[in-house]
């Protein structure tokens, strides 16, 4: 791709969904500028020291669309989204912020149920939400209500990308696409109803199960831009390949159905409560065997492997045999998923 | 004031001024509906613990209209108004995070100054920004670019409210009132031109200075709702009365005549780079000696003291030689200063 600075002057959509746009604008302008050490990981969070503890420090805006959805809320998704993000770096969740931006005339009754959606998800993720801003813009400055929370944790095990090897398997925790569709089927806008609920969930006590397991490569959640956009940024970044079986990567059959009535990409859709694990292939089986016994892992399996060949690329083995590569989210799906 | 649920049922500006209307919002759902002990501190941020270390946390979210004002923009606010509220909880800001709410068709070389200057903020407050989040949302989900930052630091000295006593002596670092006159000026709407500059500052260094003086009882930087609500603030937390002398109360010239042409009240408006000081009294002037000597606090003044009467209330000694309540700010004067 052309550097960004040519391709557009104005942010797009796209910019926003976690994908490929994404990336270049992390790269092209964030990465530049801002340039230190801790910020050039490119995590979901840092790994940062004060006083000799090593924390996990994330922050994360939500702006979905409609703000009740069904299986959640941003209230939940607010705080279970940075829960997860803390767990999967191999942090334990502690401290959670709250900034809120309230669009002038949200009724006070829907950020009650909001408030206590955040509660409520922080008492069962065993987190405390301990301090909070509040700025109310004039109608028509924001779309009702946006959340940032960010998250400090301490970190009890540190799992950097250039940990991952080749013949390391890759674990998926269960199927995909639930939270993407569930947020699009809410917002009313088509024609058909189903029964779709978002996935989101807290993953803190999945990531706690597996954890102590020594063969424990990397842990991401494969929020926007999907498992694909996860996968890739695996491969790239530790510029190695990764090849997945297609049958062993789970999508219901409502999710497909959706997905070829609209045209979208399984892989690239937002999750909010799965997790991908790399693991050294000889504890693969043990992992899974771990996961499972968690509600939220029951249905994990061994998706593939990493491979020394294919260089920073995914490569998709089909049902019918045949292979493809499975690029990173690289347009939009759809904006305001989480 | 009645219960906010008999007054309104919808969210107005005036919550989110920092003002009495945001209290009563803060007192009524989130410490009602979070209640835990941290928060219920109802500080700027939060005095946490990991691992035996204590650290401060805080977050705020950044909507000033418009995002380039003189002596300040967006990027610069975002950094220092976190580190400020660091500094003021007797914590050495080490870390900041960036949570990015853009509106679709902002210009990327817009984006890039106000990264830019978030960059220098933190270079020179000596801050990394460490972790972010970007998410874009249609035009008109926002108003060009939002900005929040939570901040990490390490506590080096606990100043709990309830070490103010009676005697205590109250320090003002500086004038009062340029940030919210000069953001007022810059959105082009009134027809007159002043050279009134934003006092934006990052405070960290001048509350170094001061820090190890045994007497520090408080610090707090008067933002949104101005040094009003600041002094009631502690008045009422600590239920204890406070006297101010208006002479000795820095407001320029031009800063008193916009607030004399509009109507505002400038001990109501917001600051960004002042602070107030709560000392025993015995260490007053070598207080303001030490902050003197920071070119952010060679107008440090101390301008009155703690007193044992007045139940919560704040009191202003007029030039005059009257006196009379000062009170918080209740309405609102401006939405989205900061």
């Amino acid at each position: 791709m052309p550097p960004i600075t040519s391709m557009d002057k104005n942010i797009l959509l796209a910019h926003g969904t976690g994908g490929r746009m994404s990336h270049k604008l992390i790269d092209e302008v964030f990465l530049r500028v801002f340039d230190n050490p801790i910020l050039l990981e490119k995590d979901d969070g840092a790994i940062v020291e004060i006083g000799g503890e090593k924390l996990a420090f994330t922050t994360d805006s939500y702006v979905v669309k409609p703000i009740f959805f069904p299986g959640g809320d941003i209230g939940k998704l607010s705080v279970w989204g940075t829960v997860n993000d803390l767990a999967v770096m191999g942090a334990e969740p502690f401290y959670i912020s709250c900034g809120l931006i309230i669009e002038e005339g949200l009724e006070l009754e829907i950020l009650e149920r909001i408030i206590s959606s955040m509660a409520e998800a922080a008492r069962i993720a065993n987190v405390l939400v301990v301090t909070g801003d509040t700025k109310v813009v004039e109608r028509g400055g924001a779309d009702r209500i946006y959340i940032n929370t960010s998250g400090v944790g301490m970190l009890k095990k540190n799992l950097p990308l250039n940990g991952i090897e080749p013949t390391d398997k890759i674990i998926l925790s269960g199927s995909i696409g639930e939270h993407e569709v569930s947020v699009l089927l809410a917002r009313d806008e088509l024609p058909f109803h189903s029964d779709i609920v978002s996935d989101l969930a807290p993953l803190n006590l999945l990531v706690s199960e597996i954890l102590n397991v020594d063969g424990i490569k990397f842990i991401r959640d494969p929020t926007r831009g999907g498992l694909a956009t996860t996968l890739n940024e695996i491969a790239e970044g530790r510029n190695i390949g990764i090849i997945v079986e297609e049958e062993k990567i789970k999508i219901s059959e409502e999710v497909k159905a959706v997905c070829e009535l609209l045209g979208l990409d399984p892989f690239c859709l937002a999750n909010e409560g799965k997790m991908v694990v790399v693991v050294k292939s000889d504890c693969a089986d043990e992992v899974v065997r771990r996961m499972r016994k968690n509600p939220l892992g029951r249905e994990s399996e061994i998706i593939g492997e990493v491979v020394g060949e294919l260089n920073g690329r995914v490569c998709l083995k089909t049902r019918v045999g045949g292979t493809r590569i499975l690029d990173m989210l690289t347009g939009y799906q759809l904006p305001r998923i989480c």
